[in-house]
């Protein structure tokens, strides 16, 4: 059967979701503790490879399985197996052709700027601490130009090997709750380190040294060295993922 | 001159406030790095003496030097030497007899709960997980028999060296937000875990296993073995003081 995982982590200990030779990363935990558990080889399949640093509440992954343990008690045996910055929030059968990078989906990610004149150290693993004032009014105005679809090349890493850099946005809301500036976006896939990218441009424009306006230009450039920096990752959270149909 | 300190922290390395022979301390760090920067032996006087675990937004701590620097750029050059789990949020001269235990103060605490299905990796470090529903209306009824001026002696650690037990409690207001259930408390004081008794005995009333008028025959009790449990410290942040006058 093939098995789908919701899947939460704090990132600040991982070298990104997807495996790497050198360091431990999200994707690597969940293999050996899938394999562990099933007492088979487990490679998962997920559907965001977050980046190194990066945090997730929902993340998605699959695998095929052929134990006879009922797919919804896996998240409670796997999170005894789990270090406890990685957490299975649901297990369950999915059908055999449920692919989490092909199917039709719509990805929320949540971006955490801590704008006070100092740091809180309570926040500092998910949040980036920014001390200049910060025009949230002009960040949305700015945001507006990024809604639709779009070709994102501006807006992607250079070391990217996607074959179209055309994705959709649904939303890009930036709000402030007491002195965090949060900016939502929900889109049907992203680019590599596209919401950094967003962010950092976003900064730019909040801080005066963009105007709103400005970010239709960048967009249509299409060139990464036109967008602003990109952001650091550890204030970037995935947020969670809705499949079609 | 006098100064005062707001100290901010994630108190997860940390042995609590206070100077122990084993372990570093919040007061540690702040005596090493105010006598570094001062070229004097300074030794801070703390408002709230917080436990292993427990973190702040706001502890106050004043010392005394004959530093010539002023005492509002002190934060700056205090924050380049400590350490990035402790941040000075303010510093300025003070009346040269303030004393942040002597002086009458409201103080505020905030206990988190997640109560959900899975534990939120994100928020292990400063949240208690607790999976079974919580009746939030209830723990709401428990509290107000604790409101006002009473002996807590119930609701304090055998192991204190207080001279009376007696407090005042102004604010004990427990609300869910989402899948958090926060307990704020304010009072002129708190006694030796006494903000952890009280919520490990909210927690009892809030699963079910205390009515919510048992409280009170706790609390006239004055026997700290008729309350709850000692809740986690990791759960619980001092919010900040403020002093009269």
């Amino acid at each position: 059967m093939r098995v789908c995982l919701t899947v939460a982590y704090d990132g600040t200990r991982y070298h990104g979701w997807q495996v790497q030779p050198n360091g431990i990363t999200i994707e690597s935990v969940l293999n050996q503790a899938l394999s562990d558990l099933l007492g088979e080889k487990i490679t998962v399949i997920g559907a965001s490879r977050t980046d190194a640093g990066v945090h997730s509440l929902g993340n998605v992954a699959v695998f095929d399985t052929n134990a006879r343990m009922p797919a919804e008690k896996m998240s409670y045996a796997l999170n005894q197996r789990l270090p406890d910055d990685v957490v299975v929030q649901e297990s369950k059968e999915v059908a055999p052709d449920f692919h989490p990078r092909r199917c039709e989906s719509r990805k929320a990610y949540e971006y955490r700027i801590l704008n006070r004149k100092f740091p809180d150290p309570t926040r500092r693993r998910d949040t980036y601490f920014y001390h200049y004032d910060l025009d949230v009014a002009n960040m949305n105005r700015a945001a507006q130009h990024l809604l639709g679809e779009h070709d994102f090349k501006s807006f992607c890493s250079i070391h990217t090997s996607a074959e179209t850099t055309v994705r959709t946005i649904y939303l890009l809301d930036v709000r402030k709750e007491c002195d965090m500036i949060l900016i939502r976006v929900e889109g049907s896939g992203f680019l590599y380190q596209m919401v950094r990218i967003i962010a950092g441009t976003l900064l730019l424009v909040g801080s005066g040294r963009l105007k709103p306006d400005e970010v239709r230009a960048i967009l249509e450039k299409r060139d990464r060295s036109a967008a602003g920096p990109t952001a650091p990752a550890h204030a970037l959270t995935m947020l969670g993922i809705s499949f079609a149909g």
